[in-house]
Order: C-alpha cells, then sequence, then structure tokens
C-alpha cells in the first residue's frame, strides 16, 4: 500500500499464488480447499486474488497446466533411465506428489473439474511410455507382452506407490520398488545378462 | 410415521445408511459430502441419522469398516487366481470402486480420518499379497525379486489401474491389465512353458 518494497510484478505475483495453491490442495484437496484460505497465505485479499484468477476453476486449471510444463519432456526425448530419475526425484518432493494425488483421487468423483486433464493426460502419458518400452525392449516383452500393454501397468505402478509412500514413508521405499518393476521387465534385449 | 409398511428395523436402517453414504462419497468425496445429503437419500433428517451414526467421521469408518467385512478372505487363503477374479469383480462395480478411489487420494491429505485406516490396510494387504506370491512361485520371482519386493508392486498395480480404468473405462480393460501383470511375473515354478 503504502512505499515499503516494490510491489511484485503480476508474473510474480502469479507464480506465488500458484504455490501457495499447491500447498492448500495437498492439505485438503480440491473440493476442501477455499480461495480465501489461498489468498490469506500470499498476503492478499479475497477479492485482490480474484484479480489473478477469477474463479477457483480456474485457479486449479493454472496449476495442472504448471504441473505439465514443469515436468515436460519433449515427447520422444524419455527413456526408461529417466523414468527411474523422475520416480527419485519425487521422492524428494512430497508436497508435490501429495497434491496431485489427493487431485487424481478427486478427479474420479462426479463432474470433477480435474478429470478431463486427468483423463487426456492418461492418453498421452500411455502412449509416451509404450514408445520407450519399444525403444528399450522392441515389440516383445516379458511374458510376451507388447509394449501397448505394459504401457499402463508401468503409470499403475508410478502412482500407485505414491499412494503407498505417501501414507507411510518409512515402509515403502518409492524409488527402490519402481527399479523393482523395472527388474520384472528384465535388462532389455541387448543387454541381456545369460 | 403413520401406519403403513413396518419401520425397519436398526440394523437395515443403518446398512442403507451405509449406501447412501457410499454413492455420496463416490459423488463428492468425503471432505465434499455432507451428513445432510446422506440422510435426504434415506428419507431421514440430519437429526435422525444422527441417531444411528453420531459425526460424519463415524459414519466414515462404519463404510471403511463395512468394506474390509464384505472383501475379507481369510488369512492365508488369498491365491493369485483369486486376485484376477477380484480385479473381474471390481470391474463390476464402479461404484463402490469410485468410492474407495476417492478415500484413498483424499487420504494423504494432512489430517484425514481415513488416513489410519489406508496406512494399516496397505501394510496387511502388502504382507498378505508377499504370503500369495511367495506360495505360488517360491522365494524367487523374475529379476531375482523376492515376494516382499513384488508385493507394493502387485499392490500398485491394482490400486493404479483403477484410476485410469476410472477415468477412461472405454480405453482401458482393467482386468486385462492386471492378468498382463501375472504375465510378467511368469506362468509360476511349476508351470513353465519353455
Amino acid at each position: 500500500m503504502a512505499a515499503g518494497r516494490a510491489r511484485p510484478r503480476g508474473e510474480e505475483r502469479r507464480a506465488e499464488i500458484l504455490r501457495a495453491a499447491l500447498e492448500v490442495i495437498a492439505e485438503r484437496g480440491y473440493r476442501g480447499a477455499s480461495l480465501g484460505a489461498v489468498a490469506e497465505r500470499v498476503g492478499l485479499t479475497q477479492q485482490g486474488l480474484l484479480h489473478y484468477f477469477p474463479t477457483k476453476e480456474a485457479l486449479l486449471v493454472a496449476v495442472l497446466e504448471a504441473r505439465d510444463q514443469w515436468d515436460a519432456v519433449p515427447h520422444g526425448e524419455w527413456r526408461l533411465d529417466l523414468l527411474g530419475s523422475l520416480v527419485e526425484y519425487n521422492a524428494m518432493r512430497p508436497g508435490i506428489v501429495q497434491t496431485f494425488s489427493a487431485l487424481l483421487g478427486e478427479s474420479v468423483t462426479d463432474g470433477h473439474p480435474a478429470r478431463p486433464f486427468f483423463t487426456g493426460r492418461y492418453e498421452a502419458v500411455r502412449a509416451s511410455f509404450a514408445a520407450v518400452l519399444r525403444a528399450e525392449y522392441g515389440e516383445r516383452l516379458p511374458g510376451g507382452l507388447t509394449p501397448e500393454a505394459v504401457a499402463p501397468l508401468m503409470v499403475a505402478v508410478m502412482d500407485g506407490l505414491q499412494y503407498q509412500w505417501l501414507l507411510d514413508p518409512e515402509s515403502v521405499d518409492m524409488p527402490g520398488a519402481f527399479r523393482a518393476f523395472l527388474a520384472l521387465l528384465g535388462a532389455g534385449p541387448g543387454q541381456h545378462l545369460d
């Protein structure tokens, strides 16, 4: 209001609001989150927040888009060892994992605004993982499975392990469990250890 | 109130309320659910509902306990083919799967009343699955993994596939994907097809 330090520019303010929204969603879920709680965390009135995000749903969309920007690897550049690194990285950021695990859970409830995002995202991720598996293993994986048959399992393992790990981080070694899944797939056709 | 059909006994009324609570949680999640909405669905006032379940949390606990009762297989009697049948069965009851996927998602948010239930349940389920895997495959599974290393992956696959299937039932064949996971584990040491 008065003099003091310069008011952050709009871009910075938006980023601050997004960070606060991630926290509030991690704590309460989206349906349990209120714009007032997000506003309070960044020292804005609710009216002030609405200047940046006119609705709660607009804020959710921005959170989901930001996630995709941060984590995006250009199409066709994923490799199996990078996925292992991503799981290691996720184990260092429980807050973000909590936000998105909570949102995924809510997204299956009726008419949830995150549902189209997750539906579309999983379709793309399954296709992307199938391409990664094909590049690593060729057309046939253990059990005679195609890359397309294994891709949804790899997605499911990543998501499911996140819940087990968030609930019980002392007992569940998320990166180790993901490596165990890769061990089930074998060492890859080019690197067989016989 | 007046004559008409006999008022259901307490037990029946409780069962009705639990069914209504399952539906409302599937639609809105637990945090988004209200006792008023549950009461309305069974034709009770909120005050009337409180006679059966004094708090929203007591109703949640009853829902979770009911799930465990319905689905319980006596300890030591699970077999790998029964798990496949359970996944087939789940694919016939999307409402129940939606309720528990929504609750699992919420359970990782701060201070959620379902968290202790899910934490304890996963610990027990991992132990139970490890015993099933040991009975089927012995001490070593593909990739040199122990039954204890594969058990959390099997849990994760079941949970993760439920989200993908609920979001996109046309694209995701949940029972088929679970069978693909079992194919990754091989045919079992006694039944190797070489």
